[in-house]
């Protein structure tokens, strides 16, 4: 079955749209697993790094069971170099162990042999002399198409070959993601373009339910914009970043989804890892911070639900 | 001293504004040094990752004293794990120690927190409880600004306080790059916008030679497109692919050069990497790749120089 089938029939079983962000800074992290984490490996990068794996697998999991994916963010883990991937790898392990879909959000876009490597990394498989390693073993990545077709091109041909998927930015949640994204090009605008360019490089992987394993990135902050978009991209699947902290309503990114119900996978981070910090679910201690984080996870399922109907 | 400056007094000082790219495929590195690598650390992901090092080595030792900069590409590391991040990162800190300027090639882009954690790891500090650390230790990095302005604030703010460049890909080399940097937008298109824009977020990073530590991706592959860019960014540096194997000549990237020899820095990856690979250099044997490699760069460096002319 292609695995934008599988993330939607789990999203259809566990009547949830929703994909954890695992995008721990060090602040969020409860003290107790930070002391022990210096404690064994020192205050150093494996320290942190370690820290956030376990942070992360107490969150996986008390939520593996309510939400169908998480989403960690390379960035919070390179930072701290060759440990921090480490720890991102072992996330992603760990989430698949626990039957999550995970996408990893990685945003890379690079010219065509370059992105080579970076999609074997990542959803393929690289070979040293005869020997095979899924090194990163994301069901999904996103990933930034400013560079044109051929950036994009060696994902498809690892989505294809190995059964993954992809989610191409094409308008973003953030404040300042208008500045190029929506310039006007005659009568239409950047995004709308990149929208249609994903549509047409998924046609090709269209599942059971309509959509393909060729996805798009489309922020909850501008729901005009995603309004747009869905209706010229009736067979793509988005990833909904900005619900929440950014200021994106369930009834705002409603308009992503179909009279199933579906259509899109909606992102919350802190306002979940670190659900914990905030006066709402003061009734958790910090050592509770995942039962905290599957409260919110339950929470913001309702909110979602008030606004899409899944059959 | 600004880190422009810095890099631009060592291009006149050698003469020569070539930066190589250290892009590794494992089917590049002699088999020597494959071999030795797969005793000691197996065909895994490791042996892979230590024999990109040493291959590196090799070649930085021999080009160290002809050519100002190195440009490691990150997909390539990257795909095997932690521990292809490991070799990365004793590249950049191994050229550096041979008084070579480093340009991590990561292209990275995403909306502001996220952009903070790139932007800390790659060219900035990362701090565990107190403790700083340099991770990567770039000079500068490329990154991607299609998530506009508040995505590339982060980096900007540690090239201020840490003295460090940014190259933003502005117009790239690639056979489709014309897909969407290309756009008309009235009467502009969208890679001379971004273009504008680099050129405004860099002007308070002028230095005395005229040029920002602000800098643009600029390929050789569009002498017209280059030309424009050139105009309409005077205080601007430009990161110049597409040299050689892509289809740029000396002669169509002189374009981006003022008066007196300067303006930008132009790259070859596998064109001197894997030169011993070549009929041309193939009077150096295959341990002697780093000999052809530094031969290589020598031809580079005379071929650049019948257009351009460094006072």
């Amino acid at each position: 079955m292609m695995v934008i089938d599988k993330l939607i029939d789990r999203i259809i079983e566990l009547k949830n749209p929703t994909v954890i962000g695992l995008d721990p800074w060090l602040d969020m992290v409860p003290s107790h697993i930070l002391k022990e984490a210096y404690e064994t490996y020192g205050k150093t990068l494996k320290g942190a790094a370690m820290a956030f794996l376990r942070f992360n697998k107490e969150i996986i999991d008390e939520v593996c069971e309510i939400v169908p994916a998480v989403k960690p963010q390379i960035a919070m883990y390179e930072q701290y170099g060759a440990d921090g991937i480490a720890a991102y790898i072992e996330t992603i392990k760990y989430a698949k162990t626990k039957g999550l879909f995970v996408i990893g959000d990685v945003k890379r876009g690079d010219i065509g042999s370059t992105a080579e490597a970076y999609s074997n990394g990542h959803i393929g498989e690289v070979v040293v002399d005869g020997v095979n390693f899924d090194v990163f073993g994301s069901d999904f990545i996103t990933v930034n198409p400013y560079l044109g077709f051929d950036a994009i091109e060696p994902f498809l041909n690892n989505c294809k070959i190995n059964n993954r998927g992809l989610f191409v930015l094409v308008k973003t949640s953030n404040k300042g993601c208008g500045d190029f994204q929506d310039l006007v090009v005659g009568d239409t605008t950047v995004y709308e373009i990149i929208g249609c360019s994903v549509a047409k490089w998924g046609k090709d992987l269209i599942g059971k339910h309509g959509f393909s394993s060729i996805c798009a990135v489309v922020g909850a902050t501008h729901p005009e914009q995603a309004k747009k978009l869905r209706a010229l991209m009736p067979n793509t699947f988005f990833l909904i970043p900005g619900y929440g902290a950014q200021g994106g309503t369930a009834k705002d990114l409603s308009v992503c989804f179909n009279v199933k119900g579906l259509g899109g996978i909606v992102n919350s981070s802190r306002g979940i890892t670190a659900a914990y910090k905030t006066p709402k679910y003061n009734v958790f201690s910090e050592k509770e911070h995942a039962k905290a984080a599957r409260q919110a996870a339950l929470d913001m399922k309702a909110d979602l639900l008030n606004h899409i109907k899944i059959n």
